[in-house]
């Protein structure tokens, strides 16, 4: 590939992050604390605005209804400030999960009560996707049962039903519905939407402006992610991806941490999908989810932009007139080899040249070290934690 | 539920044993022979004719192409050497992936030369089907790839699609075809059809007649079987069953042998569908489709026999309507009582009235084992192989 | 078995309630609060009292010395409450995850602080241990990297050993400390005591009064829990379990929930091990560890030790002599059958009538149901939450 | 590292190949044969002579006994064989899974008939191994069984202890017994040895000549491999490795086809071993153990000799010392980063110059294709196979 095409295809790469993993999570034995992480929308929109300062390839931002739009915060204002960092608001998430109205689910709860709270969440979210001018609205559902028996399986699965096509329905000109999947966690016997073909068929029975999310982490063990990906291409019907990685359920780790190659191999199908077969993949949503508790935030942050840069940039490189070739002629060796020798490619180079195109700094995460931006925020959020009396406190039990 | 109408549902609860499972089969590492196994067909139908005498439950025999009807065979012959045993041509079973031609896979195939290879069994099979009056075509493919690159996923995708089209549209009226899928083996990078979303897909695509067919050692670990048998069903897309029990991998070991709860959910999922929601359960095919190489064949079949029936009694037992108040209670540990309720029920001296009405013996494995017939074919058959000049033989390299 | 024998073993089957099992818990997206949900260390141990009066089997409590020992509880007055409600403390947990000093870890912390910290809460543990006439101190260990590299997997292995040593050598004589191991979560890369190999091996250099503690969720997919059983049993060296059900990951769903047969042969292994190989089963302590966060507290223990006591009878009721002559003629499918038959057997009337023999109610949920306790308490814990001016509240970010 | 150091290491890791991946191999649905597949002893020392030409580092061959040495092979023939090609015998490989006698086990089996054949083929194999002056007879067992029940667990671990301690001491002066372990397949309820622990204790109470076997693809779904190779070399137990990579099973791929980061971590821990720890790591052989059914033999180990290079040379590159720093730091992305940035390091030009100092091709496998090995050994082996009157014929049932 001719690096003006490479260069080309990376600036048409750009990467949501979220702004939730700019602040304090953690797993249910607790959280481990980050004076500099963010706790406000303002903070954590500074944070990614920091983040695409030095990496260049970030500049949306994911927003979470509960977490970043109180009852009192005004949506011009968040998209002022987003502006102020030059960023801008990208998927808009509503919080289906966490009221205790939403103990045997939200949308396919037995409890009308929490069906219709969800309902209202859900206005309310589209209100605000709309008043920040956002596209895409991101469903995560933790609905599903922990017993055999808690809930009829069927029912739940028409409540669900119901409600997308509402609030498909419900969704202005222009603006996508994303139907994400997970095999379990928080329910651990069954979960509603729990894989591609049940995200698949309530997309496609909510209308054709809802599509798939595909989570990294949100596979049984084994399962070969690519060759989905490949196939909601193909059938027009990947929306997007939440990017992270993990080694045994959905642990949330940065992006290709563990199993790089793996990656590797997704953004090979969708540059397969767009040179080969022709697909559209202008509008699939690069989006970033990740609980990096232990790492500090923004360093995780830009760890797994350049990361994900990294293994596009190697994707892109893949031969695929030769790959074909191999294929056709079913040498099985020479078709592997033209994968492993874009893996292998040491990019690099590539892409200090691109950044310094871009009027970047070569070492993103060396020259955000060298500003002094986290110990200085460290001390301002602290501060500002004291002065609104906050104690940061988590407990299992 | 009424002793009555349970009786009525084991009444219409049949089960289809493989012709394959009375021969040897084993696993990569070597088969270990059994002087009864059947080799030819006549000797298989035998043998499934024994486990309905015994049983009264399983008067259809699955058969595979390759294996039981040699280019000599005359269908008219294999119907009349059914009947002879009393039992009936269940399903037909293509093979497309034993013949050297199928290395890089049959409908998916790079090569050419393997799908026309295909097509013609898969027609022959039609025509076999035809003769001996089967309703169902079942497919199972073995392919997929075993490296990443080794071939396109979308190219091998619109391959089967074609191809199962083709071959839908080939059918006789009345039949079905049943589309299986398995997440890996032998295919151990990617499958074709590598799970129910894929199946339903091809199903889909393919027309009407094609329904999903669900292996239950086909799934990655921790899936939850039972919701994917009620999301078929919702969808219309349930074609039957392929019955097994895994610990690991596809395991093949007898049915409710590892873990018979499951099995118990299952079956409880197409009560609910029958029952709760309308749905029509009376075309679902239970077949049996195990490797059990070390257990004796008919034995094994026998238990698996005895083993589905009072399973599928449980779920029968259980009190719907209690189930439901419960569920709309929210009463979780009610609800699942239910189900541990009719689970933990003994229902053995229902299956033996329920047998003692059908003049079956009460104890059908005693029955079997003091007939002698296992001693009496293993002798019988040892002296046909040696008069045939066979040498049971197999290495793993 | 003659009933007389199965009573007498019933006697002895004693099982250990934690007091967290009776506190509010949760998933990393949140908890769903009971009202009636203990908070204090008496409320806990009132709950406790409330199971073991109805259940008859339940007579220890598990402590947790974060959340029940505070800096001004007194351990003669834990002992007191104790026996106030009719139970004894039985094994002490010390907490080595929750404290912000831990986040690379506790006792394999590459900071000293950390490993200090833990120091001496262990040392605090013992204090409390020999206090509260404790003959167990159980460890579970969050410790482990999210990454590779982030440290030295056996410069952590070395600290651990040292640690476990030293407290080994600290512990009153009579004590015995469990090591407890697991292969992921909350540590996503790397678990410092991943399988039941490592802990046994740290416990084999901590000293003769270490034991391995088998939790039953604390395993990869696909594990053979109770060949491990059967193992440590042999070599001596099983402390205990901590039991609860999963389908997925560590679920701490309630015992025998999702999959009872697999808690069956646990179950025959000890009485295998007692019966056949004559060891002393005597010490194993059974531990519930459930995270039943949706199910009502009380409700689920209760649910928990009758499902423990079933299975446990199930498998006292296996016939060994006939399974060992089945295994002994290498006839799987009656070898088979012995356990089979033992799991199927209906032992409800059995417990009834130990129950009835003990005074107790032959039906302990519907007993305690009708009660009235828990609408009691709830009442009353909601208004002591509120007088101590505590607000419920937990958020995943 | 100075190059002249990592030549160093590279000149030091050698790679012992097996005489069965060159032959035909396959899955239990049958085998591809591919014509230039080696069938006999001289043909399979001539291939692995073939690949260590090319690649310089396989000078070592593993044989089985079974496969490879039949009643009327003089061993010294063959090892006169192995130096006509370049090679020496490396590992003898006992083969007790293919006989029939070994239906329920070898040295589990309950069958004494079954124990006594495998001590006899045991003690042959120590002849062949003293005879072919071997240093290691390799222990894989598929002993275990299918069904709950159909053994005691406990029985067969002391049965399989005897066998050890019996062969172990049997063993001449200067030869190691390794033990392999496999968490299932062909067993599919329990295995005997089923993981690194049981492996660990067989070898303790064998004798100080056994050690453990990593076989790469022999644990379930995530576990960390690295981890136990770093505890092994730290116990002084790690005898060696069989190399393959996998996705879902053993499924048996080329090494580092799917997971490469995965494989250079278990290097990585071999370096930290003899670099941080002290450890002697010069014992350990590096064994390949695949089924490359689909790719042409020799081409698939040359991948692979080529693939464990790199994959070494890149674990050799991490900067121990900044790794160490870091770790101490507590500063995860540095630590991770130095993992990282070894991996990502293109060794391509490296390796290259290390082959020229040795005379070798640049790119070993342009040149071996080049060579025409394979097409001319193709038709030389089907004629002989002709000439034999051999039929390739596979079938699963």
């Amino acid at each position: 590939m001719e690096r003006e095409a490479l260069f080309t295809l990376l600036d048409e790469f750009q990467i949501e992050t979220p702004s939730w993993g700019y602040a304090d999570t953690g797993t249910r034995f607790g959280k481990f604390f980050q004076a500099a992480a963010a706790s406000t929308i303002e903070e954590k929109l500074a944070d990614a605005g920091i983040v695409n300062r030095y990496t260049g390839c970030c500049p949306l931002v994911a927003t979470h209804v509960l977490w970043d739009f109180k009852a009192d915060t005004n949506p011009d204002e968040v998209v002022r400030l987003a502006e102020e960092h030059s960023v801008r608001i990208g998927s808009i998430n509503p919080n289906l999960f966490q009221d205790q109205a939403y103990k045997f689910g939200s949308a396919c709860s037995p409890n009308p009560e929490a069906r219709r709270e969800a309902d209202a969440h859900v206005e309310d979210c589209i209100e605000i996707a709309r008043a920040v001018n956002s596209q895409v609205l991101s469903f995560w559902f933790a609905d599903g049962t922990n017993y055999p028996g808690q809930d009829d399986i069927v029912t739940r699965k028409r409540r669900m039903e119901e409600a997308l096509k509402k609030w498909h329905d419900a969704l202005p000109p222009g603006m996508t519905m994303l139907v994400e999947y997970k095999p379990f966690e928080p329910a651990f016997y069954e979960t509603d939407i729990a894989d591609w073909g049940m995200a698949y068929l309530y997309a496609k029975k909510a209308g054709p402006n809802a599509k798939v999310l595909v989570d990294t982490g949100h596979h049984l063990q084994g399962c070969n992610i690519e060759q989905i990906v490949a196939w909601l291409l193909d059938e027009d019907m990947l929306g997007g991806f939440h990017f992270n990685d993990r080694k045994y359920a959905d642990d949330d780790l940065t992006m290709g941490s563990i199993d790089p190659y793996a990656v590797f191999r997704i953004f090979h199908e969708i540059r397969n999908a767009a040179e080969l077969h022709g697909r559209d993949v202008s509008q699939i949503a690069y989006m970033v989810d990740q609980s990096h508790n232990l790492k500090p935030k923004i360093e995780a942050m830009i760890q797994t932009a350049l990361t994900a840069q990294e293994l596009y940039a190697k994707a892109c490189l893949v031969d695929r007139k030769k790959l074909q070739d191999a294929q056709t002629r079913m040498d099985i060796v020479d078709a592997e080899e033209c994968l492993r020798e874009a893996f292998y490619t040491d990019v690099k180079p590539l892409l200090r040249e691109w950044r310094e195109r871009h009027g970047l700094d070569a070492d993103p995460m060396q020259a955000y070290r060298a500003s002094g931006y986290e110990a200085r925020v460290a001390q301002e959020r602290e501060a500002a934690r004291q002065e609104r009396g906050e104690v940061a406190a988590s407990s299992y039990a």
